[in-house]
């Protein structure tokens, strides 16, 4: 038998969708759901789609319980509530990946910024794993506090990677325009993006200048170019539920054609069983990656204006947030990678 | 009574849209309808929102007829069927507004690199006026032949005149994102993107490097900045059925505070009854302008990447088609701009 | 000039609606616009698509002042609070079309049973007038109160009339399957079925055996039939803003053909301007009608089963509530019946 | 290893779907995929989602081929082309499972009657077991030709067979009430329902008193209830895509209470894993089923009218086709039922 799994905020959208996804999986025993809303209640009631799949009830969150019963623990409470979690169990021993974003910036001035909260244990920052797999594999196997990137930082991490990291575009001036189904502002009533009638046959920008998810992109992208980069991202809500499409802008700074730019992409995530990159200039779309846990991308030379236009596309519920945790866990666990998470 | 109208391609969605606008026009009479594949049905068997509405039938296209019985005349054909019936028309004296691609672009080499085919009449480009009424009333007033905009070259002109006249930005890498209903690839059944399966939950770039829109975006602009412009354009498809929202990103060349910008439009567009400037930073959603002649802006600046992004936003087959057909038609006709448009 | 308009909770779906078509309608001033939460912000702060056509600002509700600027007032508050506006407002003489629920049933045990309240003004019911046009024109010429009906009734009634006024079918056994989209579930934050996780990709019935309409469409079709009528009557709501679809079972009591069913009801709606029959065993789809005050009728005879079945379909905002409710005032006022409500 | 898998028709909806579950299948392979229009074509050209998950071409059908590579094949031709795969491949000795219509009605003069063709195999009917594993395990676990059941007669089947096998309602007067999403009209550009600008936003009914499903729910009705049944049976299409409830109202026959009724249904259903019935008058809606096997079920007590009002949710192209028919392969090749099918 496998790991035992708790979750600690598991009424959410990304807590029902871990919950899908481990139901299929092989290895490991779904053990302990906390959540403070629904305590007391059979799991479908909240995850109707779980009715017949999975037997078992929400419970209060009670630390000594949940470390005595798991060993791996989700955390997928909305920000910024992670805090008192990550330190009150990582001190118990258990290994934790946190879904929200409070373990994702190493610089606490940044996170401030962008999040306009102090944050509330700066000591974890240095211990925990930024948790991308394509690039830091190694890393996360060996972490005991993974912090599960955010949704736009994947498909942009991963679309923009290849280009950085050989310097084929100039890091002046990225340009990033996303757009996002609705399930990207969760189901917390309070978000006026949840409302039918503001998303349906709609679509609309938001924090144009000032998406918190914009610190995330600029570091990850720093890393990988060794040094500062700053980048216009502006985000948009529409009436799908599930998806990203990034749509990127570089401006080129090497002579490359389209062919060879297709085969560095391939290269670069050459035995990555989740990136998949496309041909010939053809470009991914939504559908074909929802409900799995790919990225998709494509990548595009524009002759005429010297610039190279990266898309990428990804289930936010899945490889933008649950599905990429459980990646995680596969890797923290030692199990295969995909284990549960295909087709 | 008022002047008489006439539509060549009746049946498609630009013709069911103007056949919706004009039924609640006060000044005109609809007088014949010319359309190959429904000749001899009631316009009701293809637009079944016209029934007990508009009481005619779809006549096969004749000339000599329709010349007689019409003062002016809607071409409203699939790109590039308008040549033959402009060239006969015009010359047996009626006003034209063609809402194909066929008259917008002046240079014939231009229309033949983008459009990949030989324009038969070039002979009329000189003729023709771009009927962008917020720019060229005057001339508009004048025409004979007005060459009804593309659905995104109206947004982004709309939304990019006020910067680049007054070179309040840079020319050089200007980036162009924009996300289309499906309607915009009208409703012959060979296009993959009519397909619900193609497009419902799906958003998917579309000729990303070669939407031949960029030729006509490219001449407006570069009419307004007074030399050569070049932008990076990639329009997306997505799954509601009305509505563009263009996301425009340039990089400042001037010092100037969010206050100013939002001024500098406001005054831009001062008595200009369809296009609307949103205030403080806020930006427009597809939602507010559907089944509205209504282009609205917002305009972000963005300090610390010093650059500029503006939204626009329309009905594409409204202000990006028919209604701009109309607004056009009342130009001409000397009527109220708005009338039959509001609210 | 014409008169001039009030409404009462001018806020919500319903006062965005009547708004929109007001801006449009030759004869009215709107000159008061009541709403608690949203007092002292401009109209346009919560129906965006009113920006640049109504230049009007929410007032707190003063029954005074609005007795004094307004010769008619739209009550469009949520069910049940319009008992104390209309007591007061009649009182001092003004007409009133009330959208909510509360003067439509004329039996006080009825409202009671169906809406679980005790009804607070039981003495204004025999004044209130049933504001369905097709069927009491003359009545709500003459009305000072008029109830205007549920969107489902409307489109039930309005389905059924022909029918049983002539019992050309049984009265017993009347099913009645009808699916609307989420607008009917109104702007409250407080109703599930706002929520887009909960409607968008997804049909569900609701309130399957008690839908407090039930009492409603049992009263007028009981005042049709000259005798008790019960109905099983299950709604649905689905992924789309706006319409509703009923589609109706009925058992035939006479023999009648296809052709002979459709002439009675093209008979019986003769001359009136909204209710469109389809021929030939056609029936109506929600897109029709959708921002129109039509309710398209088809008719279906089933030899095999000996049945009748009848669908309608109408926009549950226009002609299920705002569009009906102007309707009215044009009656009310002795305007043109159809002023402001074409196409 | 486990058997061999062909397909003959690979490129539809349903080949896809089919190719989605079996490629998470642990005991199956897929060896022979067969596509007319698509033959030297990969996979993934047509379902973009098996990129990277399945490395197949299409190739031509060649009879000889297919059976030597294959021990069992689906045929997911469009109806009605299965006559002479069906005739050909049974003589050599493989197992069949076919998803189209051709195989369902037993009798030959029902099949003429519904499907409007002369049926070119009658031999077979009596050769070929119905697919539905809940009500006929045991004759599909011996059969080599199985018809899989419609997609609406499999939500209507489990829906009512409690009930009419008990003779709790009567069959006089059976009305169902039926919703589809957009994939049931499959995805040749000949369908208009396939088209987005006719689905999207609307629902309407269609072949409102024949659609043939109709007979085959009568057959199946009939077997349950040992005399005929008649129904009235009405499809609407609307704009999401997957997803179908029925509603379905009876007439009760004897006294029972809302609990009795669930407590019938659950034991009717004891131990079947794909059928979900839910307590205490809730109802199902598509959202719970999608990308699942599951057939949720609602039953429903309405007192003052008499009647029985059933609600059964299913994804039309996972229990109403590819799922059952790997359920079905699953019997007939005595794995567990549900392999590959959860969660």
């Amino acid at each position: 038998m496998g790991i035992k799994i708790g979750i600690v905020g598991a009424a959410g959208y990304t807590g029902g969708e871990l919950l899908r996804i481990l139901s299929g999986h092989k290895e490991v025993a779904v053990s302990y759901l906390a959540s403070d809303s629904f305590s007391g209640n059979r799991v479908d009631k909240v995850h109707p789609f779980l009715k017949s799949v999975l037997d078992l009830e929400f419970k209060a969150y009670n630390p000594e319980e949940i470390v005595e019963m798991c060993d791996l623990i989700f955390l997928a409470k909305p920000h910024p509530s992670s805090f008192r979690f990550a330190n009150e169990l990582l001190k118990k021993g258990v290994k934790l990946i946190d879904l929200s974003a409070d373990f994702r910036l190493k610089d606490v001035t940044e996170f401030e910024k962008w999040y306009g909260i102090k944050h509330d244990c700066p000591e974890l920052l240095s211990k925990s794993v930024y948790g991308l797999p394509e690039l830091y594999y190694e890393k996360i196997e060996e972490a005991n506090l993974v912090a599960n990137p955010g949704c736009y930082p994947t498909g942009i991490s991963l679309g923009l990677a290849p280009l950085i990291k050989e310097k084929i575009v100039s890091i002046d001036r990225i340009v990033i325009n996303s757009v996002s189904g609705f399930s990207g502002a969760g189901r917390g009533k309070g978000n006026e993006n949840n409302l039918a009638a503001n998303v349906v046959d709609n679509i609309k920008p938001y924090k144009v200048t000032n998406h918190p998810h914009t610190g995330e992109i600029e570091q990850e992208l720093g890393k990988l170019s060794g040094g500062e980069v700053k980048v216009t991202f502006v985000p948009h809500v529409t009436g799908f539920e599930r998806g990203i499409i990034n749509t990127m802008y570089l401006s080129l700074e090497k002579t490359i054609s389209q062919e060879e730019l297709y085969k560095h992409y391939l290269e670069f995530y050459d035995g990555k069983p989740f990136v998949r990159v496309y041909a010939d200039g053809k470009n991914p779309e939504v559908k074909s990656v929802i409900h799995t846990n790919f990225c998709d991308v494509g990548v595009n030379l524009n002759d005429r204006t010297r610039s190279v236009i990266v898309t990428t596309v990804l289930d936010n519920l899945i490889k933008g947030a649950s599905g990429q945790a459980i990646q995680n866990m596969n890797i923290m666990s030692h199990y295969n990678e995909a284990e549960g998470l295909r087709p």
